[in-house]
């Protein structure tokens, strides 16, 4: 009937209204049934399970079997990891199975079965659970005895796919391999033809005292290779021509064209080429997601002007202000975009919106949101206000620095003092004094500041949440130090007691204030500038930490399932015999130096890692795979991945950059700043008729026009 | 009288053509005298000797006392390089400084009195040359035993001032200092800072065995700064966080924030800046180029314009074209745009020329010079034209292509099988016979090509002179290896006979082969546009690499200055103990390493510095101005440069880009590609307001209206 018709009509409206909000993809169904599933699905609730299964899927790696969740990363001395029970591990991993099974038919059965053949990240999520699912069981039936576990190096497939931002990413990135490889293709090129000049140049020769060179680095192609492709990471740059150069300063030319060539043009030209074609990316991204943002709107705008109750006879559609604030009621958005836009809409005379009036109202929710801080408490008292204007006024904020300065500077003359003294001559009471009496001032200027402003105007500003958080936190250490320990006199060195040593209490107390001595920030401007870039791009940079994770992620399990066994504690001479050897250093730096962006969860799979190069060295056997499994991880994770980050940092700084010469003028209003906002004043409004096309498109939905 | 006045007017036309031409600056002296001086002074001759000049004073550095002149660097082996008597390089340098002299007494007439005292670089100059005579005569008083010798290190000035670009990339480079400053002093702060934090999480615990951490980077306060600077170089990664890492591998957070936060944020964040300030440098600079040009051409005119012979009756300026056909005989320029003005001076039917018209006329200049290669030979005969058909087929080009890589493969193939085999097993047979058959197949190749292509047209294509001359070079090798050890035959080894070893011709010979076979460069599109893009940033980094060599030898002459004295050969053992201790390692390897940029020059005083820095530790004396010199060396060299020249190879790059995307089609022709025509679709042209305002300012020239 036409009631349960206008029914539909406002739920559509309202989902249309929330994908504008979240810039999603209208292309869903949009029956009723559909439609609470689609609300379902997208809730808050049922998105923080998926992302919690993602996590847990993903975390086990870390108890797993081959587990290196110790203390100590040291083979020699660590306890043997605690290793699960067959049995546990996957029957956490076959819960989260069930809820991603749950994801894909749900994700299939809203986007509908025509959309689903097209879709091949569904198609790949399904095989992907497929196997998985195999794999568990073939597991089971081993009792988690077999070697291989494919479905491990699968897992960040499912970080991957819940993700739009990293698919699209990963998009952008496919589209410049095809420049990457031919750039890779001529760093090859370089490196053979080199190798070959090398192998020539510093052959065998009948004296043994001169050929050290070749003995060392050029002995035969594999080993030309590597030294090669070493020097282009840079790792062995001085070592790999000292004897070459001791013999004869010209050799120098060689190895000074190679790395010019390669380190200095090829790998910057990389550089050039990703920064070239990511020139444009963000700007891209961003500005599908406004086209997102306006077509959803102007969904809900077609749905609601196909209500009954609208006016056969107007010649252009429109829709009644009523139907647009029953709909606004029941969607789920910033309650202060709501209010300003119930506001704006009740402030409109007209009884009826045209498509331009609706979409205008939902500006809205691209405009920057203009904090407004709470106003200070008015005090009666002269005096009070006299305390007022002095305390909060900007000098005494710049007194608290000068303060918190001299308190570092105090406390690097005592570290300095202190550096060689053994831990028994060592005398607390200086610095003791020395920072109550500082925790003490932190904690009247925060009073004070508070007194001045009202709490809830002090605590409206960032820093002043930081300033006072480590204030309090400094306030308890302090007087937990004095519970235990007493207050502090000459001679103040007390044994352990309790949980921490005093020395530990004082060095954690230190450590917080040094910390605190962040707040000078925001009152440097170029530091504020640098500072809010970052922030800004580790915003953006979400998606590409991701896929940066599923990198390490597969790389991390490849590498545990190919060193398995290979991980054989040493002796304790023979050990560091080994470690003093030269040759595995120059492997194990290929490894670590150029791999500048050390992760933690690499950092948790180093040891392993080092010890087994140790092993493998020891029994006089390189194995091949750890060389083409270095030279891979090096390619990705230090050349492909930091080009990315640096095309990526230049684009948002020269946009920053530039906005700060525009409104050089707006700097003291503070605005929450988002990468649309960023783009704004570029971004192109998506016309009506390209609307419209796309909404004819639209696979479940018929407009009736 | 008029016919004087009309000689100096024909005469100033000339100069200010010439000027046009060469990109110079038209505020000089133009009376007659002044404007013999002024081409005098820019005649070839001039310049060229004063190149030479600039070249010898440079040069003087590698044979003066401490001279490294010699074949090994090894201290223990090499011989006392030759000190040349007192006297001998002083008088060398005396005639420089005569020249000099000569050179800024001119320059300084030429451009005026009142110009002289405004500008900074002819006052520094006279400054300079001040300083380094007086300096010189100091030096002879001492009969050369003085320790100091500032002049040195003054050297580079004279090549800095005089060169135009050096100096206007100088200026660029000096207004991006603010903006550099404010990041290395983020980075100062971040250093800092996580110097405290370090000194604190890291200091010296009561168990010995735990606090290796304390003991080898942390020490005390100049230790773990030094430890921090070398981590943000990236020299002792891996090594820095170990101990701590097998303690508790929560340690490497801090390691991980630290480089997460100075390597990738803050470094990166510093090549950001520095494009970001360099964008549009290349484009101002042709910009500034091309105003000159325009001034040049207007001022000709103008004087032009003023001859007696002109009708005074005309209400516009015009130049008659005999007057300008009369000055073109004289100027001195590239024949082919003379020829080509002349040309369409004659075509033209007017007898006066309009401003505009006489600036079309020289636009000639800014033209790319089309290549046109001469035809290939016309043959009657019906199999020579057969003949020539084959051979001049792009296909036979390949064929040769293919050859040459078969030729690469058997070397290849041959050094790996002889890798591991004594010089006196090896058989030089095969590798002889093969590249027997080989250099008579190229000369083969060429000499088809040349029946096919003519000699004229052959020699007219880059690659066949590249081509054409390794083989002739290839050819004279092998026949002199065949006159001197007979023709290959199994058992083929020879003792040495004459100046090289049989096995060193076959290793020339086989070089000569590898670099042959960059002939497939022009053949593979992408790996084209890289190797121009490359030629292209070579030509436009000449300025940045001037700056360099000034930086490096002002470097290298400190240094030697510095560590005088140092250098004292050590025993062999203790040498190799020396070698082998880690920490004298990070020192080197904190000069080297990150000094990616491995000069010819710098090559040449390293070795020095290695063993300066072995003396001093071994005799336990840190010294603190070697630490600050090896930092501003990192800096300078490591981190600006670097990032200077990854800025304009973005930029060059980006423009390239393009471009190539814009003219796919026209990429059959060559073009003479020079800077000015990259940008030539976004130069703006002058407008004839600026343009005579600027000569209206001139401070010599006095134009009549």
């Amino acid at each position: 009937g036409s009631g349960a018709d206008n029914d539909l009509y406002i739920n559509q409206a309202i989902v249309f209204i929330e994908d504008a909000i979240q810039y999603r993809s209208i292309n869903h169904r949009v029956d009723s049934q559909s439609l609470w599933l689609y609300r379902w699905y997208y809730s808050k609730t049922c998105q923080w399970i998926l992302s919690l299964t993602i996590t847990v899927i993903l975390a086990l790696a870390f108890i797993e079997e081959p587990s290196s969740l110790t203390v100590t990363s040291d083979v020699r001395y660590r306890l043997p990891a605690w290793n699960p029970p067959c049995g546990l591990t996957e029957s956490i991993e076959l819960l989260c199975f069930l809820v991603f099974v749950v994801d894909v038919a749900v994700k299939s059965y809203l986007i509908g079965w025509k959309e689903f053949w097209k879709n091949k990240w569904l198609m790949a999520y399904i095989l992907t659970l497929i196997v998985s699912l195999t794999d568990w069981i073939v597991s089971l039936s081993f009792f988690c005895k077999e070697s291989v576990r494919i479905r491990r190096i699968l897992r960040p497939f499912f970080l991957l796919q819940n993700s739009s931002m990293m698919k699209k990413t990963l998009k952008s990135i496919n589209s410049t391999l095809p420049e990457m490889a031919s750039v890779l293709l001529l760093l090859a090129v370089h490196l053979c033809l080199f190798t070959m000049f090398a192998m020539l140049l510093f052959a065998r020769t009948k004296d043994n005292q001169q050929d050290k060179e070749w003995v060392v680095y050029f002995r035969n192609l594999p080993d030309s290779l590597t030294s090669l492709l070493v020097l282009l990471t840079t790792a062995n740059n001085p070592d790999v021509m000292i004897p070459a150069y001791s013999k004869n300063r010209a050799y120098s030319i060689f190895f000074i064209l190679f790395t010019v060539l390669g380190n200095l043009f090829l790998m910057n030209l990389l550089t050039a080429i990703i920064y070239n074609q990511f020139r444009g990316y963000l700007l891209k991204s961003v500005q599908s997601s406004l086209f997102r943002r306006r077509l959803g709107i102007r969904a809900a705008f077609e749905v609601l002007s196909s209500l009954k109750e609208t006016p056969a006879s107007a010649q252009q559609s429109c829709v009644s202000v009523g139907a647009l604030l029953q709909v606004l009621q029941r969607v789920e958005m910033d309650s202060r975009c709501k209010q300003a836009i119930m506001r704006s809409l009740k402030m409109c005379s007209c009884d009826q919106l045209s498509a331009a009036q609706f979409q205008k109202l939902f500006e809205e929710l691209d405009k920057d949101a203009i904090k407004q801080h709470p106003p200070s408490p008015e005090y009666q008292s002269h005096f009070m206000q006299k305390m007022q204007f002095t305390f909060g006024h900007p000098y005494f904020g710049y007194l608290g620095n000068v303060v918190a300065l001299a308190n570092i500077i105090s406390i690097c003359v005592v570290l300095v003092i202190d550096a060689d003294k053994q831990p028994s001559e060592r005398d607390d009471f200086f610095l003791g004094a020395i920072n109550c009496f500082f925790i003490l001032y932190y904690l009247l200027e925060m009073l004070l500041k508070i007194l001045a402003m009202g709490l809830k105007r002090y605590l409206s500003y960032p820093s002043n949440r930081f300033d006072g958080l480590l204030t309090v936190i400094l306030l308890i250490l302090e007087i937990a130090t004095f519970a235990v320990y007493g207050f502090p006199h000459p001679g103040w060195r007390p044994e352990l007691m309790g949980l921490l040593s005093l020395w530990d209490m004082v060095r954690l107390v230190n450590m917080f204030i040094v910390f605190r001595f962040l707040r000078i920030i925001p009152n440097m401007k170029f530091m504020a500038l640098v500072v809010t870039t970052l922030l800004d791009l580790v915003k953006n940079l979400r998606a590409f930490a991701g896929i940066l994770v599923v990198v390490f992620y597969a790389f991390a399990i490849t590498g545990i399932m190919l060193f398995k066994g290979a991980v054989v504690p040493l002796g304790n001479t023979s050990f560091n015999f080994l470690i003093q050897t030269f040759s595995i250093k120059k492997v194990v730096v290929l490894y670590f130096k150029e791999k500048k962006v050390i992760s933690w969860c690499s950092a948790h799979f180093q040891a392993e890692v080092i010890y087994c190069l140790l092993y493998i060295l020891s029994v006089h056997l390189i194995c091949r795979w750890a060389k083409i499994y270095f030279v891979a991880w090096w390619l990705i994770s230090s050349v492909i991945w930091v080009n990315l980050f640096v095309a990526l940092l230049l684009e948002n700084f020269i946009h920053k950059w530039d906005r700060r010469c525009h409104r050089e003028s707006l700097s003291d209003i503070e605005y929450q700043r988002t990468v649309e906002l960023m783009f704004r004043d570029v971004l192109e409004e998506p016309t009506e008729e390209e609307l419209m096309e796309k909404l004819h498109q639209h696979p479940h939905l018929q407009l009736c026009r």
